[in-house]
């Protein structure tokens, strides 16, 4: 199974926190695929999130996403300074990671929701990177080379090919499903 | 709780039919609440189905649904002729209707979408009526009188004052619930 994701994505968060867990216990191998959901955005003609485009649709999703998270014991404290943040660099990062990908994507996600840092900064994201023993120059350095600007760019373009309109997203071969609380169903797909 | 559902929505269809069971089970006093969509899409600018107007996000949603229809049991034959269908009518004869509003708004979703019938269409609402043993002339001379015209948009005036911004919603006081995954989650609360 595929786990389509955005840094930025609020929803995202809590399917990060919990798919690695939920695949290994249905024995569902998983691969982490960071993708930019603004290009995608950007070709229905939004430039900015669509919670915030829709300001009903933004209010609810907060208070949704409180309640998921509380019945998830996930802390969940907003940026104050702006949403939704970029996710650039975090997902060019990412992508180099090997098999460090899942905990550098859960511990970015906390920074974002729950500890209230900015991901494009690149000394949080390198504070991150250092916490997994990892070398942050070195790390940063592959991150930028044109080489992975453009397995980002393909990787995006790989899930508007899927249908992929959202995040967090699902992949089963072609199979699709949109949504943290499609987690469970797409697992269940994997299995088959 | 309230159920909050426009007869043309894809995803109240499955609400609707499970949506008194689940209540019953759970000891919960349900209200059936039809409201119109059509107004408060207008209101962002939509003059159409975001399904149709964002095909990708449409076209995953026709999948979703597939797979939600095989897991209840339920069969879904989409209308050759559109897509949405007007449900005005639909609405306007469910708010006169008293304690036969859920029989009545089950049938009409079988006919959007799994009898492939035009819900818009007088014959069809009068055969519905008449199965469910109601004086089709009556109920709908009563469902297009000024007054009744003015309690449906008031209803939906209503709707928009609780933050609804899509159907099927549920509400308990003020505590919002968007969508036919969420139907579970609305009737725990209402439980609390």
């Amino acid at each position: 199974m595929d786990f389509w994701y955005e840094f930025a994505s609020t929803y995202s968060y809590p399917a990060a926190m919990r798919v690695q867990k939920l695949a290994d216990a249905a024995g569902v191998a998983l691969r982490w695929r960071p993708f930019l959901l603004g290009p995608i955005f950007g070709a229905q003609g939004w430039n900015d999130s669509p919670f915030n485009i829709y300001p009903a649709k933004g209010r609810y999703m907060w208070r949704d996403l409180a309640r998921i998270c509380e019945a998830e014991g996930l802390p969940l404290a907003l940026p104050p300074f702006r949403f939704p943040q970029n996710g650039l660099k975090a997902a060019r990062i990412a992508l180099v990671l090997g098999e460090k990908i899942g905990a550098f994507t859960r511990a970015v996600y906390s920074a974002n929701f729950a500890e209230q840092k900015d991901i494009s900064d690149d000394a949080v994201l390198s504070e991150i990177l250092r916490k997994l023993d990892l070398n942050p120059e070195a790390a940063i350095a592959t991150a930028n080379t044109p080489e992975n600007k453009t397995a980002l760019k393909a990787q995006t373009d790989e899930a508007i090919s899927l249908g992929i309109f959202g995040a967090p997203s699902f992949t089963v071969g072609n199979e699709l499903f949109w949504g943290n609380d499609r987690l469970e169903e797409a697992i269940g797909w994997a299995k088959k």
